[in-house]
């Protein structure tokens, strides 16, 4: 099965990417192990692709700044577009982001586009390698600029850095001084960042904006020693824009491969990637193997009683699993 | 060297109970060792407690609201106030939570009251761990009511919810629609909302507020059977409002204990600080284990060379790993 729906992949059929992409969400057994035949035979097909985080707090326009920059990418630059979400916020209901297809309807409709909402629930390790994956078989299909948005708040922005080339953050111009706390950390690890909404921001604040940014960013350590971000502005639906932000990531890559940043920074990322696969397929087998479950039964009645630490416990579980023959 | 350090954390020594505190955080083999004991200690002195988490976005004044609640809460009802925090955005800089003392001054310089600020770096596993292990070391020294602190976007809302009894969200009444998307998904978690800063806000934006919020938690499917959080309004240092908050948690905890929820709740937290305490033990052994790190040494070379995919070489690691005698 998996051998048909590669080759429709790899054809560019975006039906086939999608059914892919499910698989390689799934937790179904059966899936599981297509997925690892699919993920197998993508690493041998990646491309030349750049990966772009988009980041910023709620409510400064991540989805309409997609469209509107991922349009331009498909019609202007001819660049195989694709858009995905790291959401961990999707917890108990559907989370927000590339929820509403309705913010990015001139994307949507484009052919050399692919939009992925945000995959299934779980821990922010393994959304990270969901995303991963979810890379690899985009990239595999021929998509050459991978855009993936996260809300900016909390560790969602590291999640979203250790699995692209470039993070954007994306600011308002006058969001006060009481995100600033907020934003200190978020900007550290911005490597380009957008003041966007700049046709509706007064100019005097916008100017002011742009200084003060500026400025901060001056002070802050190097996330890449040589590299100061650059601050650039954004207006719905601005091919200028666009075209200056895109130019900016351009030479950001550049950059980045003439220091060797950018293999080395791919390769750790390789590196995390093969580290949570080992975890993820650790806990699996741990926790899904027969006698551990009726160990952890039992030993759940004494830790509910509070005579053993967690420690104590675990360190038993795990020393009787490890006696025993065989997965 | 654990014995006496916990005699005084029970003596209700606040030097004592801080570095009990940062022994748990801690990594150190020597540390975490300690830390086994202590938590085992700790496990036969829980008290009658009530652990409440506070979350809201930046900006809607968390910190100001503990400093009134709190100092309320410990000169008016003679609480015993420890203030956590739960904030994974600490880990390149410094997070920005609790890390204002000076929001806190009136709280933090009375007799009866722990002001704890973030704990480390980590995963959301294991900052929950860390925290269920800080609030068990308070509640021994005596603390009867834990105060919890989170940004509510995301995923960290769900940690806070993990830990504590009630969960407060904190909403500003003039927010606007924008983060509405943000706000659905954490208020199906509130147990209770506050409207914050009602004294600096128009008076009909408060009433509207009021009844779009109630009306929102009106349609929302209930977390408990039974329990519509209810929407109380909070002015900075107003005696009053402190007083309507408490009582409002006060009737939720007696609603929850009526139900037996409550201890439902308290027993499914137990067994999820074990499932954690399992998986960072079961991580820590195999990635410490010698064996482990030559194998993924050699194993990674071939990863980057793109010949094996990652669940295949994750599979021969552990495997390998069982054959091995002893941990």
């Amino acid at each position: 099965m998996s051998e048909e729906l590669f080759e429709q992949l790899l054809a560019g059929d975006r039906a086939a990417l999608a059914r892919a992409v499910t698989i390689v969400e799934s937790v179904h057994p059966d899936h599981v192990k297509i997925a690892g035949e699919l993920i197998k035979k993508a690493l041998q097909h990646n491309n030349e692709s750049v990966r772009i985080g988009i980041t910023g707090v709620p409510g400064v326009g991540k989805s309409t700044f997609i469209n509107s920059f991922g349009s331009w990418l498909a019609t202007e630059k001819n660049k195989k577009v694709c858009v995905l979400a790291i959401d961990p916020s999707s917890n108990r209901s559907h989370g927000s982001i590339l929820g509403d297809k309705t913010r990015m309807e001139k994307l949507s409709i484009l052919n050399n586009v692919f939009v992925r909402p945000t995959p299934a629930a779980g821990n922010l390790g393994g959304i990270a390698l969901k995303t991963r994956e979810t890379i690899l078989l985009c990239e595999a299909a021929g998509y050459d600029t991978i855009l993936v948005e996260t809300v900016g708040v909390g560790q969602n922005e590291y999640v979203a850095d250790g699995v692209v080339d470039c993070l954007m953050l994306l600011l308002l111009p006058n969001a006060g001084d009481e995100l600033q706390g907020i934003k200190r950390g978020i900007m550290e690890l911005a490597d380009l960042v957008v003041l966007n909404k700049a046709d509706v921001t007064d100019k005097s604040i916008l100017h002011q904006a742009q200084m003060d940014v500026t400025n901060a960013l001056y002070f802050l350590p190097n996330k890449f020693d040589g590299w100061t971000p650059p601050v650039v502005q954004n207006s719905l639906n601005s091919d200028k824009n666009s075209s200056d932000i895109w130019d900016q990531v351009s030479q950001f890559i550049d950059f980045q491969k003439s220091k060797g940043n950018f293999q080395t920074k791919r390769n750790n990322q390789k590196m995390e990637w093969l580290k949570e696969a080992i975890r993820t397929k650790l806990e699996a087998i741990f926790f899904n193997d027969p006698h551990v479950k009726t160990n952890i039964q039992t030993a759940s009645l004494k830790w509910l009683e509070g005579h053993e630490s967690p420690n104590e416990i675990a360190e038993k579980l795990i020393l009787n699993w490890k006696k025993e023959p065989g997965l």
